[in-house]
């Protein structure tokens, strides 16, 4: 029996990604609602190739479709419908926390692309799996690789996980370069393509603190669980230490078809067509390098954060999402994204736990503090 | 309960280094066995410190203890005895099929570190496993690494295994350099120490065509499923490529306890109090190259004989281990050992399936054949 897929964020990389990966594995899964925020051009497109159960689109206009859903709602709906066994959740930001929420809920599968669901809530995520019945597999390369590495072993047997990071387009400049590093320096990522954002948070290594958030909560294991090396190939995934010393990697092209097939299809591994064997001699050398805690601080103010629990991680994220919109607007400069991180963890204490009000209110506050630290 | 465990070849490395490891896990593992070929000083030693049920000594001598099994039937009788549910068999040489093949069929754990059991019998030790439903979990490096990160799912998942070699000492040597190697030069392995026999092996590949081998029988692949990359820094054990094309490598400091260790364990993992945290920046570089056809043209020969299938793995082996012994022995050169294998599979054609004794005469007739090479 082929498994439904709901694909939240259709029309972005990820979504885009996923169509591709089905339609190599149409015998294996099928497309039952598909929803996007408001590319309503691509989204018909999508909906005239796969012929989904259900379209839903957030922010509508006079293009979309006469029977599609409209507004937020769209994304509760789709995620727990009865005919879909497995949720791609390729939102972007905050608002793909209660689709996910919902889903694990139901039961679901959710392959999680949406950082947020973890970093806001990670809390309510797990309530949500434990109470539901739902289990969440990641489609970030790095978690996926940890997933592959443990296998169907229990996470008990692992006493430490490795993330690999490329380093970033800054990963060899000094720290007065960096400060002065413009927008397009700061977009010109050496692996990996990306959205403008995303590829900022990767020159911060705002990206890799998020990782590390998420890996908490997905495996279950304490902060001192999780280091960080830098390895400017991008070719080893991810490491996984288990007690018994041995070490485990995943190793792989950039390219998310793979973690997005692995996520749909966990724990089994089906045959792909478009994959191309791997060399080793081609990949050679693979280096590796500690992380420079003096040119790139907001790893650290990341792991701090996500040590105090809570809304910690929201501020966080709010924080940076802020600094960098005016970064990426030429209001600041690159070395004011940590520092605005910072200062607001900083102003920010007594954070409460997380609940859903508790979370907005936090992240409102993140926002509007960094706001505040830049206004003229 | 703990799990009854014979050893067989006690005194040898892989023996030591396996009392080692149970000694550090005696809450899970108890010794019942022990044999030896013929060290009856450190197999009284063993005994005094683990007090097992039985002790075997293939070769007594005066010293030997008075309640002790002598001859080699020891092997089968330590290895089937009903209170044994792991054997570890560190035999060197022909002399551990039968035990392996024993073991199988009563239906244990054969924790394997003898290459002949699957290098001379592979066909009958599958089929002894068949039978009496006992497993082969593997103790070389390589192949426990593959099985580690194959863990349990089908072997139909697997696409491709690329085993590592070190590529021994003699790896940025010229060919004429090679050929003018010392028996010094070819026991000076730059990153584990072992037996002389299995480093020279090492300097001419034959050890990792023994492996190829070895590997296609252990993990049903054909042998266009199985590569080899040179990995000078022996960190990398192996990877192993599924049919979706990612990859996992299994990492670990060159050290056999740890897949000794998961022989015993297999499949579960357990803390081990010795290990090391794994710093992928003190590895790094990791390094892969092609193995060069022309230097280390016994790679190539030893796939050639498993292809030919029967008894071709017997002659290769047979005819290898002669000609280390002439080399070892100072009476041909490092460059005749290949084309002694060479000769030896060329004029061996119409090579018998593999039967006890088909296996005996193709041995015996090969090492004949390369002592009748370099007769004077």
């Amino acid at each position: 029996m082929r498994r439904g897929v709901a694909i939240l964020g259709s029309t972005g990389s990820i979504g885009t990604a996923t169509l591709r990966v089905i339609a190599r594995h149409a015998d294996k899964f099928r497309v039952v609602a598909l929803t996007a925020f408001e590319n309503t051009a691509l989204l018909q497109q999508q909906a005239d190739s796969v012929r989904p159960a259900y379209i839903g689109i957030v922010n509508p206009n006079r293009d979309s479709g006469p029977s599609w859903a409209t507004g937020s709602d769209c994304l509760v709906t789709a995620a727990t419908r009865p005919d879909v066994d497995i949720v791609v959740n390729a939102i972007v930001g905050a608002a793909g926390l209660q689709a996910t929420i919902a889903a694990l809920r139901s039961g679901k599968r959710v392959a999680l692309a949406n950082k947020e669901s973890l970093v806001m809530g990670g809390e309510l995520v797990l309530r949500a799996s434990a109470e539901g019945g739902g289990e969440i597999v990641p489609v970030d390369s790095e978690h996926s690789a940890i997933l592959q590495c443990i296998g169907t072993r229990p996470l008990s047997e692992v006493s430490r996980v490795i993330l690999t990071a490329s380093g970033g387009p800054f990963r060899d400049w000094r720290a007065d370069r960096i400060a002065r590093a413009t927008v397009a320096d700061a977009l010109n990522h050496p692996t990996w393509r990306m959205g403008r954002k995303i590829t900022v948070d990767s020159a911060t290594l705002v990206n890799k603190a998020l990782e590390v958030i998420e890996a908490h909560y997905l495996f279950g294991l304490a902060y001192d669980q999780i280091d960080v090396v830098v390895h400017p190939q991008s070719v080893v995934h991810s490491f996984v230490e288990f007690v018994d010393g041995s070490v485990l990697a995943q190793i792989g092209l950039p390219n998310m078809e793979l973690p997005i097939l692995y996520a749909l299809a966990h724990p089994d591994r089906v045959v792909d067509p478009a994959t191309r064997p791997f060399d080793p001699t081609a990949a050679s050398p693979l280096t590796f390098e500690q992380v420079d805690p003096d040119r790139f601080p907001a790893l650290a103010l990341g792991i701090q954060a996500g040590l105090r629990g809570g809304c910690g991680p929201v501020v966080f994220n709010a924080a940076n999402e802020a600094a960098v919109c005016l970064f990426l607007a030429g209001a600041i400069g690159f070395a004011e994204i940590p520092r605005a991180i910072e200062s607001t963890l900083a102003v920010m204490t007594g954070l409460p736990s997380q609940s859903m009000p508790d979370l907005a209110a936090a992240d409102e506050a993140a926002r509007a503090n960094v706001r505040t630290l830049y206004q003229r």
